[in-house]
């Protein structure tokens, strides 16, 4: 095994600083949200500022909006939750995003443990492998000792996220444009309830409206 | 000769015939096809007899049409290929279907190996893990040494069947309708290309369209 | 207040009661972990109580060991984190498990968002479907609105629970037993960090070692 | 929809040269195998010449033994069935592997349906993500219009390749080389019962044990 993480964890400025941000002091602090996409023909991109809306929606709550060019192994260990988004190609995670999640993020490599992460993702069309493409994203980020979820909420008749967002194409309606939102916003509040202690925020004592009347 | 794994293996007419039908003489006779499915609210049960009007319209084809509760091991041990389909219970296969794989076809396993597999389901809604249940109905057929595959033809603009088919609710429009047919046909293609001999009818060949005009 | 989506939910004692325990007054009371198991052979059911012995060997920690029988929706609306196992049939959840989810829980669907989960089997082999029978479980209860997770750590050199712990059969060896007890204390380590709060037990910062010399 | 595939259906040495290979006169000609391969430590190298070594021990076969950097999408088009490998990365495939699906494949999406896939991984340790890798290659392939496998046969007692073939780390005893030698001799098996029509290769009358002595 090449990781020798007990060795260095004493080290002052070490591995021990990477995870703070996300577990030591945030009960007093702001949430933070890292929301981290690829983007090929820009629908993923619009995807991408509709979840940081929705993040930013909520009360204390910091978010960065980066692409994988863009974010550094310093965003992830800084965020307490991330939303990662990449178009579906192949029916599964595009390479660019995997690059960054096999290199980029890779000294981070057990020392993010407990941060909280979901998926979203612009596929070809519907029934076209997105759903895959959001549960690769969460499976990579379970291999970093990450939890997961999705939303069991409907945002419009008929549409959900339970896996994460997904559009087919661009967000073409208000449902998929809410759908979005909506990630990013539970993504907030499970940052508040569960790490930064805050348990008003929590989902189940939400003033909106979770399911639409049929 | 047949694999020697279970006492029963040297008795005439045992294990052996019930994969004849699969292997033997399908060079020359007709493409046998089951369409196999759980319906609780009547959806799925709408999907099923599309998949099968789809795979009755290619010549030289035979279509079972059953529920859980009417198919049998010999079903299976007659077709050449099968449709499974089941509704989306909690993001995967509803227990009635497993229940099927689990109890009434086990006696076959692994004696089925080569058969031609898909899968549709009806979800509660868009993004609502119809496409992770039909992945579990593959990974189960898999598991039996079946061959599966999904369908890369687009049904309607935006919409496709990439892993099996997929109605948020019952079948809503002709895109549904059609994604439906089209895995029924795309099977019986199959089961005629590769299991019967007959190249004439690989999708490669076909004379309708496999993807609309934009 | 919470979601208004069914009749019942104006009724003092009614939903708001049965998520109660999993949000309300968490930070000054004891974790409470259910290890929830179908076992046909006895190998599921030994690892169960292998996870519910690492569950118990945190402080402050309350641990139920139910079978799916025994179990009820008051179990899970009681607990902050579950551990749920089956064994792997046909490369995915035993039917009985699925039930479970299906018909016993469902009553609680979307009432327990929030609650920490994770998942154990045990397969015919290895490679045998183990890592996608927890997967499965692991997209049920993300279903129900649960934050998922597997375990990065190593327990033996060459043996790890990324997706939660699998067996060959029954527990052969101390990897084995350990992968079992490892995800039960997991389990607890998350749920006293972010439902009861006390950091003071993130896996982060753990006295034992996560990753075995090599 | 980008894709005009019947518009150039009929131009001589256009997309129809591209699939003869799989589909014209397979009945009279040697089956065409392709391991195509990415590592990075090695191990999955070690694997893929074993898978290789497998797939030629059937007569009537040849075969391509190819690295993600050497194989191109006439490699692709020429063969009837594919072995995929890749290392386990963060439980998924390796962007190397899949920038040559999403790159040096795409021109032939969907134009090579009906080839015959299989996957292989080495993963850093058992339940590490190698049966998640596998799976993912199998969605790729999947989308590609490709009929996908796993292998019910057990190669060791409590070893098995259900969806396809997993090593911790490099092949370490017979079992693990056993698996690879297995997963290229199905991909075999099938590629002359199916494509080449050669019924009597089907696994179901082979010679040799697909099960172990308990």
């Amino acid at each position: 095994m090449p990781i020798k993480r007990r060795s260095e964890s004493g080290l002052p400025g070490g591995r021990h600083s990477l995870n703070m941000g996300g577990m030591e002091e945030a009960g007093s602090r702001n949430g933070r949200i890292l929301v981290l996409y690829f983007s090929r023909d820009g629908h993923t991109k619009m995807m991408a500022a509709l979840v940081a809306e929705g993040a930013g929606s909520v009360p204390l709550t910091e978010v960065r909006l980066k692409t994988v060019a863009e974010a550094t192994a310093e965003d992830l260990s800084w965020c307490d939750g991330i939303a990662a988004g990449s178009p579906t190609h192949m029916g599964t995670i595009a390479w660019e995003m995997k690059q960054w999640w096999d290199e980029t993020a890779q000294p981070l490599w057990p020392k993010v443990d407990g941060k909280i992460g979901c998926a979203f993702t612009s596929s070809g069309g519907l029934s076209g492998g997105g759903e895959l493409t959001c549960l690769a994203l969460q499976i990579v980020m379970m291999n970093y000792g990450m939890l997961v979820f999705g939303v069991p909420d409907y945002v419009a008749p008929g549409q959900t996220l339970h896996y994460g967002a997904v559009c087919a194409g661009r967000p073409r309606n208000e449902g998929d444009r809410e759908a979005c939102r909506r990630l990013g916003r539970r993504l907030c509040e499970w940052v508040q309830t569960l790490i930064c202690h805050r348990p008003e925020y929590s989902p189940l004592k939400t003033s909106y409206s979770r399911f639409p009347p049929e």
